[in-house]
Order: C-alpha cells, then sequence, then structure tokens
C-alpha cells in the first residue's frame, strides 16, 4: 500500500525550509518558573512571531479521573506522549496542530485550539524533553532546577491562588508526586543544553526582596556565546563564568548571576550579549527580567542568553537581523 | 534547518506496511444517509477492527459562534479543513489522531477523544472529498446522492428528534445551506468512485413499507466485481446492471436495486458477490440492510459492494481471508 504514501506525498504542498519554526523546550517539574522564563522572552521576540506551547495540555485524563487512578499527572501514562510527540514533530516541520487544552483553573480537558507555526515555537511543560522523538524536535534544549524547597514553596503559593487547592492539599500532592518526579521529570535534565537554578546564595545575608541568584549550566552540546571575553573585559565581581565538570563528569562552563548584582555592572555583560547578537544600537529591553512585582538582573541575563540561542538557530550567520530593532 | 528533520526521521520507529488502515470515505449532504450506510459495513467487519470518523467534528465554530457568521456549517472556512487533512494522512499512514469532538446534541466542540489507526478506517461527512489531499488518502470513495426532497425529510425528521431543532428552524436552515450545498458539497459527486441514491422508483405504486430501491453509479476508477455474470447467470427482474453515460460524459455502470427486489433474488446476488469476496461457506451476514425498524435489500446489497471493495484495498490477491468465516 505504499501507493498510498506516494499519492500523499505528491499532492503535499512542499514546505519551504524558513518557514519551519526554531523550536525551544523548557522542561521542568511543577511550578519550577518555566512561565515566569519564557513570558519575557516571548514578549521580547514579539508576540505574534512566537507561539508558546503548554505540554501539560495533553494530559489524558482530567483531574476527577485523576483520583482514581495509581499515578498522578507526572507520569508519562498519564499524558498523551505520543501525540504530544507527534504534535512537536509537525510544529518543527511547519504544520499547524489541533492542540488539546487542559483548564488548570478547573481540571479539565476542553475545547482544543488551533496553533498556526510561527517563526519561534517556545514549547514548556513537564514532559517535553521525555522522549527521543520529541527531543530531535528542538533547537534549544532547557530544564529548570530550582532547590526542591523554593520549589515547594511556589507550587504552594500559585496551586492555592491561582487553581483552587488548600495548602494541606498541595504539600499532600507533592508528597504524592515525589516518586514519578524522580522517575520521569528530573531524568530530563541531562538532555538540556542549558539548565538553570534561581536560588538564594548559600551563606549570605541578603536584603529582603534581593531578587534570587541564577546559576547556569551551559552544555557544550550548543555554541554558546563566548562569555570568557565579555567578562574579563568587564571585570564582574558578582558575575562569574566557572569551567568544572557536570554530575555525569561531561565538561561544562558554570555561569553564576548573584541576585546582588548592581544595575551598572550587570548593564555592561546584557549590552554584550545583546552586541552579539548583532544589534548595535539601543538597549536590551527592559521587559527582560520582569517579575510582575520587580525585577530580576539573572533573570533578565538568562534570558538574554536563551534569546541569543534562538536568534542564533533561526539564522546561524547574521542572529541579530532577525530582531526588531536589529540592523 | 534540514538538519531537524533528519534527526526526527532518524528517531521515528519506521511503519510497517500492513499497519496502514484500508481507508473509504462516504460524503454526502447532511442527513444524506451517511451512518445508516456505514453502520452495517463496521458491524460486519468488526467494530474492534474499524475505527470510524466524522468529519463534521472538524468544525471550526460552535452552534452559538456560527449564528454571527456569514456562511454556515457546510463552507470550508468553517471547518478546519488543514486539520483534517493532516489527521486524514496521518491515519492513512497509520498514526494516532487526537480528533476534535463535534457534540451534535449541545452544538458545542468538547474534550478531543484519540484514534488508534485500526485495519479499516471509514470517514464519513460533509467535506472528506473536499481538497485534493484528502482525497488521496482514500482507497475507495464514496458519495451519498438522495434526491433533495428526500434528503429534507429526512433531516427534518432527524433533527426534530435527535438535535432539538422544531421543524422550521430545520426548513429555514435548509434554506440558508443551499448555495453552499451547490457550491461546496455536491461538487464532490464526481471525486467519487461509488455514487448511492436511496429513493422511490419513478411510476410505480408499491404498497407503504416498501424499503427505497437503490441506484449505484459505478465508475471505473476502481475495480468493481463482475456483476455482468453475476446478473446474466441468475437473470433477476428487479436487479439490472445499466452501461451508460454519466454526467459528465465518462463511461460508467449503472446498477439498479428495486425496493421491492424479491428475498430470494437478492439473495442470490448477496451470496455471489459474498463467494467472491472468498468465501465459500456461510451466508452474507443478516445485520446487513438493516434499518433499525425493518431491512433493506438494496442497502444490504450496496453495503456487500462497499465490503468488497474494503477487503480487495486491504489484500487485494486474497481479500476474503481477512473477513471473519473467511477461509
Amino acid at each position: 500500500m505504499t501507493h498510498k504514501l506516494i499519492r500523499i506525498q505528491r499532492v503535499s504542498e512542499p514546505v519551504p525550509a524558513h518557514s519551519r519554526p526554531v523550536m525551544i523546550s523548557v522542561a521542568g517539574d511543577s511550578a519550577a518558573g518555566k512561565t515566569t522564563l519564557t513570558k519575557g522572552l516571548a514578549q521580547v521576540i514579539g508576540l505574534e512571531r512566537v507561539a508558546v506551547i503548554g505540554v501539560d495540555d495533553y494530559h489524558r485524563y482530567d483531574r476527577q479521573e485523576r483520583k482514581g487512578l495509581p499515578f498522578t499527572a507526572l507520569h508519562p501514562d498519564c499524558n498523551y506522549v505520543d501525540i504530544m510527540e507527534q504534535h512537536l514533530q509537525l510544529l518543527a516541520t511547519g504544520q499547524p496542530i489541533l492542540k488539546p487544552v487542559y483548564d488548570h483553573g478547573s481540571g479539565r480537558l476542553t475545547r482544543p485550539e488551533l496553533i498556526e507555526p510561527k517563526e519561534f515555537v517556545i514549547v514548556e511543560g513537564l514532559l517535553p524533553l521525555h522522549t527521543r522523538l520529541a527531543r530531535a524536535c528542538f533547537d534549544v534544549t532547557i530544564y529548570l532546577d530550582p532547590p526542591e524547597n523554593i520549589r515547594r514553596q511556589w507550587k504552594i503559593d500559585r496551586d492555592t491562588q491561582g487553581r483552587g487547592y488548600t495548602a494541606d492539599q498541595v504539600v499532600d500532592e507533592l508528597r504524592r508526586r515525589e516518586q514519578e518526579s524522580a522517575a520521569f521529570i528530573r531524568p530530563q535534565r541531562r538532555f538540556a543544553d542549558i539548565i538553570i537554578r534561581f536560588s538564594p546564595v548559600t551563606g549570605r545575608e541578603d536584603p529582603p526582596n534581593t531578587p534570587l541568584s541564577a546559576e547556569l549550566v551551559l552544555r557544550p552540546t550548543i555554541r554558546h556565546p563566548d562569555l570568557t571575553k565579555i567578562l574579563v573585559a568587564s571585570e564582574p565581581r558578582a558575575i562569574h563564568l566557572k569551567l568544572g565538570r557536570d554530575e555525569d563528569g561531561r565538561p561544562v562552563d558554570t555561569l553564576h548571576i548573584h541576585g546582588y548584582v548592581p544595575q551598572e555592572e550587570s548593564q555592561v555583560v546584557k549590552k554584550a550579549i545583546w552586541t552579539l547578537l548583532g544589534i548595535d544600537s539601543g538597549d536590551p529591553p527592559g521587559i527582560l527580567g520582569d517579575l510582575g512585582e520587580g525585577r530580576s538582573e539573572p533573570l533578565a541575563i538568562t534570558q538574554l542568553l536563551l534569546l541569543y540561542q534562538l536568534m542564533a538557530a533561526a539564522e546561524p550567520a547574521s542572529a541579530g537581523r532577525l530582531l526588531p530593532g536589529g540592523p
């Protein structure tokens, strides 16, 4: 029956190479900070040029149905992983999808929505890096890896405020999820090009409202901007790059950006990365680092480094051209 | 960015040829009799081996939203035709889909459902033959073409009984739809391998409850069973095959099966087609021709001819082996 495949191929429109979006995944456990990270990024690129996909929409069961199941929403069996893979392939090859929709407020699966392929696709959620086929769809892969005590507090805050749970229910849910988190979520860390950890610096007594510091493991699986030059030239005190080995023994760079970094010091580094994007004029957009309430320089620099990767994947030779305000 | 395509292909599981389903489409206007035709067919093959897809599930707008639109549910712009094409391609190549669901009762779009590829896929609805790419996905294409006055009555009966409309509302809706029916639904007739018309025979005064007669235009676009031999041998009086030209001048066979056909005469023809399927033993299943209330020999023979095509597409050399009860 290969005749049918040939018939389909003969009448299919060829997809021009430039219409295939650049795809980045942001994986991480529940309340790891995925939305905070991706929001500023999408706004700088321009919301009309970015599709943001939450792969938690691929839940196989709604909240009510999950109550009778021996596993939680974190388990691959609780998700249409094969359909997620299929949709990622379709998006990666420039085709639209009819994406399922999980309503986090009501806990119900509702009417699906059309997602047209755009220049950039940001895919965030619990399991975007779970399978080999899903990973093959991405140009850049990110894993968010906050310390567990911080993530717990974030999850309690968010789920009691926006999703109708009590604090006790969230704590109970965290306990139920722990085993699956260890089995399915955290192993995705090793497939990430960049691992991001926001946390307070141990041993420091920063004043309240000091933003969290960022620690970025930069794996040589993709080409990062040469930060050694930037940091040697500007001699920052609160931003460091350290060569070392990752948990698995592989060589990595780790970039530390302290939460107390002075604005002028951060600005020099941000401006240098901005220039690497091929944009000589103007300052990096103020939306970078925005926390809703207040702002964070470590977040801004993190977002700029991701922006660099997206632009490089879109057009390796002259990344900055693609950004509004670029030459 | 072809590297991403290559990466995806390298890690994709190859689809074995035998897992690609045989696909048949049954196109036709609203209430043309699509469900009545396909139900018996699916039951004979075995419900566990058949997926039945209604492409009206690909409505872009729900009933409430359509009220403000300048077109009806028949218009391609009122449907996700590109997603329908995509899903048909996926099914035709043996892949599962997450199909949208339109609830005809409430008129709302709801939670999508997983459709796993099975051996046979029956696709029925308003627009399955609308595009070239959709048509390329099918092994056999059917168009249901009842006389307009009969279809109107069927639609009034069904929509007032099962979908919460009044008769006046249905008549009004039929008027609103007429132009789009002419523009988008009826043109699909010319892409069908078999065109089926159930209607009373003009000029006859059959007793009440006589089933409608069937007129089947058999286009030489697929290989039909050689009915000349069957009909010469059995000398039926209420079943005729006539060579002629279709509306567009192309040569076609037209098979007439009168509603009053005696059971014994019909049985000979049914048995002959059943034997052509490679099944020597047993009679054709009694579910063929079932109307819910009563039964119809013209419907039974029509379903058998479609069954023949499905089996031939599945395994041209020895079709009957695939049927339960086959040798």
